[in-house]
């Protein structure tokens, strides 16, 4: 037994007897987040660090994360979620990394491992919180759910029967580009027309609300009085709560977007729950989705489908990926 | 052990050991199509018979083709591919019949396994189809195929690790009725506006060459000369190979339509390969497609995956139905 199989071991029986916690990471464009994960919650306060610029740098950050929480704790594996493509055998970048410049192909699990002598998991950070929202809403032997995250764009990560569902080539639950329009009305920042993300995404919303006030004036909403830039999506949901009509309109333009994306994912899936998360996710009315669902669907399959808020908030993807490196330790003492 | 399971042991040890075929039949709104399949091949002449008008009639009709077969062979089981949603536990079509009036909510495995004592399983025939087109490929092992049935309508099967995949409330699949328009522009069958099945099957290949040739003057397209309601699809794909530039915009237009459903099922499922079957499926100009497909999807995604012409033709729900029963008798005699 060489001794990285050794501290496998030991760690396992730490995991299995003394509940000791993974350490999740979400690297994101801005800031790297870290906690302490153990069953499905946070196990210490979360460490918040700036993104640094260049893949070395961000490798360098991750190594000087895991040391400092190493020194005060016993940690059985790390997990960590980031944006892009990620063949989790490899632990490496494959592609779409969208606001992490030059981190494709990197080689993270390789990098890691080689500093630390830890289990390193790396994962796509949509997949991770699909991971950990299925797992929190004890969906272990659900046939599927799909986390939708409505943030500035739209990530999506699917989970079969308790599992990833990853695709063929470590690419599945895209689903922020499905394509939802036929006529390339929409560019999307990936540089195809009309992907889902392009209407239903934070920064589809604000261009639905610029294209239905253009030209409208203040007389007929209070909302063509803020200047183009200055308009925000919270302004627009506040002013339809409060009974503006072009507000109204655009909130419910943006709704039916939402379903175009759900409606083509349940007649794929066929799913037990879509589970809505990020930081649009807020201003979903889901019994407006749940009644829209119905009606863009074939019988039977917009009723099945429960469309949740989901549970763990802007901590998902790192519960979700220090969650992931826990069962996998557990299952593989199994076997 | 009572006389069911008796015969379904000794019927396990023929399908094994001397390779006992089972009976897969097609039931279609107009005809019923039945034959013996061994090793994913027709292992008898098909007989065809018309579909009887009303659901005890069908049933009736199913029994007798069954009984006829007997009469001449040892079956091991029978496999039964129908429209519609179909509870395989219970062997009951509990919606989507389309164009079997009548026929939701029988409870066929039930009537039929009452009447002949051999295991009966029924499956949505899009569902079979998937089912042989994936193991007649040798997919056993891949992680997802998904077939894409083009004909008057458009239907669909998911293999995942050479399983079917029926999604939480037996409805997965339902490709056709993925929404791929945003402006309700065109009227599907099913009530819902722009299917991709409204757009890229038989019926929307025709809508399509009605619109782009209205108002064209038969100076501009030899096409304009026919009535609509005499102009075929064969006839336009016809004169696009024949140089005619409206019937080359009809069939580049219809191919447009293919991938953008194509495209949304790729980015969510990430598959290994696209099947496409059905009576349009030879209109399809496979390069043209894999170009528009890495066109319309992030890299990587539409580089990835095959589009290959389905290989088992109009016999594969059919075969598909027989080798899911064979199938099925085998893996439950290995546990």
């Amino acid at each position: 037994m060489n001794s990285a199989d050794r501290h496998k071991e030991s760690g396992l029986d730490q995991v299995l007897k003394t509940k000791m916690p993974a350490l999740g990471i979400d690297l994101g464009g801005t800031k790297i987040l870290a906690a302490l994960v153990h069953d499905l919650k946070l196990a210490s306060e979360p460490k918040r660090i700036p993104t640094p610029h260049g893949a070395a740098e961000i490798l360098d950050a991750l190594v000087g994360l895991i040391e400092d929480f190493q020194k005060d704790h016993l940690i059985a594996g790390v997990g960590i979620a980031t944006a892009g493509i990620v063949n989790i055998e490899t632990g490496q970048v494959i592609g779409s990394t969208g606001n992490l410049p030059g981190w494709e192909g990197t080689k993270i699990k390789k990098y890691i491992e080689g500093r630390i002598v830890l289990p390193v998991h790396v994962e796509n950070d949509a997949n991770t919180a699909a991971y950990g929202e299925a797992k929190a809403a004890g969906f272990e032997n659900k046939t599927c759910s799909i986390t939708v995250t409505l943030g500035t764009g739209i990530g999506g990560g699917i989970v079969l029967g308790g599992k990833l569902y990853r695709g063929a080539h470590w690419a599945a639950g895209e689903i922020g580009h499905i394509r939802i329009g036929l006529d390339n009305r929409r560019l999307c920042t990936c540089g195809l027309f009309d992907c889902w993300e392009a209407y239903a995404s934070g920064r589809g919303f604000r261009m639905t609300a610029q294209e239905v006030l253009s030209g409208v004036s203040p007389e007929h909403s209070q909302l063509a009085a803020i200047k183009a830039d200055e308009l925000t999506n919270e302004a627009v949901v506040d002013a339809a709560t409060a009974g503006d009509i072009m507000a109204q309109k655009i909130v419910n333009t943006w709704h039916e977007h939402i379903c175009s994306g759900l409606a083509g994912l349940a007649h794929t899936l066929d799913p037990d729950c879509f589970f809505i998360s990020g930081g649009m996710s807020k201003f979903v009315d889901y019994e407006l989705i749940k009644e829209l669902l119905v009606d863009r669907t074939l019988p039977r399959i917009g009723e099945s489908v429960e469309v949740r808020p989901a549970a763990l908030g802007l901590t998902a993807g790192l519960i979700g990926a220090g969650q992931l490196v826990l069962d996998e330790l557990i299952a593989s003492a199994r076997t």
